[in-house]
């Protein structure tokens, strides 16, 4: 398993994040495909804006961002100066709960290290440890995947769920890596991802980089497939899971759900267990981000609609537990309760 | 109707095709919403350029262009140059139907009037009586289509169907209109039609010029909408009508279709006669045109995707009768026959 995941990463040739230097070094995601520029972030406001403008972006990704970010403060031992930064770095998103979780931890490690000389290293090395078990989730959530995923397998997968939105190899790109360097037979359609274009930018990317076979489509085109019988499986990442198995996730992912339903096609979501979050009792209670009109209506200086166009831009949806066959995560597969299975 | 006609015509103030001095004048619907500018065609080879690449789109549309394009040719007697000319129109986009019945009715005028010395003008005539009478269908189908849209109505619709993809006022965006302007209280929801974008880029400049309260959405974000109970019906155009009412439209139209029987949302195509094909017994008979794969990669200059990203770029996707509420066209609303109606 490590020798495949040396040469899924030896493949890739890429870090989205590492500490160096006593900084922390992001690669530019809203730069990509075009560039492979890397940025390097000195105070907890700069990662505070980077993830709200997307340079760094994916959940779990955002998460261990936000604890290395916090290893920027000058004065780790000042209260009023840590908890203002936990604050800035829980509001810079406010759907994917790993973002919390990873501030929590870090705030929890704080606390029960208050009065040693050495906070500031314990702090990075918990940072790190929240950086490298994202890694081992990954590589567990592919194993666990891939058992499922059949030697020949035509998989659709939305937004990007991969290397680049974690510590690891990915957790939807997770399977799909494992199950291609395993010798399966995997064709990947991967859907763009309006208005940001996560798919067309950055998992066509990962996936060219890897020498995984796939095939680029609008969002519209995903039902068109699933009719013809193109479409064996579709596994999507996730922002937040509630207590029931509902889950956020990219916006358009719920289409996809509801598609595959009507289709017969199966559809999972893989994620580690820091997008679960059991004070969601469930969908209804996920708050869902809204962003700018004009990440719909422009494209850098291309216009793509009347400037002054009413806009609507939720950045996730909400799949319920009903429409999915499981939740893939470190520790298997998570299936929905149901109470009338067929 | 004839004043509510004009009235709507005179707030859209465009006109989206032309006979003028012996020349074709059409709107480049490539350049808008950015620029409003028009280009004249003198020749057949033009008009053929100028509906592959889209300057000129719409089903009804491509039809009245294909008549007028006829009547550039420089001598109208000659048979070779005739039966070219046909063909080259017919074979500029396989999927819309209208191409096809709108040459082969210029060829039949012809055929009956090949002997009087006033050709010319004869089959001018009959371009001026197609584009004709496809505004009087267009206002039929809105009269139509308004009957059945309740007093307070939120209508999705995806890709353009309106004043500029025919000779009148539209078919799903007459009806949109015809409600609108009939006093009803209508929210449109514009899906904005990837990868060409002619529903952020046209949709809503039409409605917008109209006055017509609308708000762009991305096509991923329909399914989010219905779950919301945000749309009360959809409607849209269609390209080629089956003969068992299975119908082509833009990609994505099917999977407007799929999550509109979901969430019980009536669903709708509104279309002339002219793109009724009883030749074709059902959708599957229906050629979809696949286009090039740097309209999903790249937007102008600006690069969505690594440049050599496969692409799959089917331009249209077949809607079975068994999704929709039915068809409305100037003769009224045609409903699918079920066997097991419920």
């Amino acid at each position: 398993m490590k020798t495949m995941i040396n040469e899924i990463q030896a493949k890739l040739g890429f870090a989205p994040i590492k500490w160096d230097d006593d900084s922390l070094v992001v690669l530019d995601q809203k730069s990509l495909p075009g560039e492979e520029k890397y940025k390097r972030l000195t105070t907890v406001a700069e990662v505070v804006e980077s993830i709200g403008n997307l340079t760094v972006r994916g959940a779990p990704l955002i998460g261990i961002a936000a604890a290395y970010g916090l290893c920027l403060l000058n004065d780790l031992s000042d209260d009023a100066q840590f908890n203002d930064a936990c604050r800035m770095l829980i509001d810079s998103r406010p759907t994917a709960v790993n973002l919390r979780w990873a501030v929590e931890r870090m705030a929890s490690h704080r606390a029960q290290n208050r009065k040693c000389d050495k906070l500031a290293d314990l702090l990075h090395g918990e940072a790190a440890r929240i950086h490298s078990e994202d890694a081992d989730m990954c590589a567990r959530i592919g194993q666990h995947g891939n058992s499922i995923v059949p030697s020949k397998c035509r998989i659709l997968t939305h937004c990007n769920a991969g290397a680049l939105a974690t510590g690891g190899i990915g957790t939807a790109l997770g399977v799909i890596y494992t199950a291609h360097f395993s010798g399966k037979q995997i064709e990947v359609w991967v859907s763009e991802t309006r208005p940001i274009l996560q798919g067309a930018r950055l998992t066509a990317w990962e996936l060219g980089r890897a020498g995984v076979p796939h095939t680029l489509i609008t969002d519209s085109m995903a039902g068109h497939l699933m009719a013809r019988g193109e479409v064996d499986m579709v596994i999507t990442g996730a922002d937040r899971i509630a207590a029931n198995l509902d889950f956020a996730n990219k916006i358009g992912t719920y289409s996809l759900a509801v598609l595959a339903k009507h289709h017969g096609v199966p559809f999972y979501a893989a994620a580690p267990s820091t997008t679960f979050d059991p004070s969601c009792p469930d969908g209804n209670s996920i708050f869902i981000e809204r962003r700018n009109a004009d990440e719909v209506r422009r494209m850098g200086d291309h216009v793509l609609a009347p400037h002054d166009s009413p806009v609507y831009n939720p950045a996730f949806d909400i799949t319920p537990h009903e429409l999915i066959a499981g939740i893939i995560s470190e520790s298997g597969l998570s299936k929905p309760w149901r109470c009338n299975e067929r």
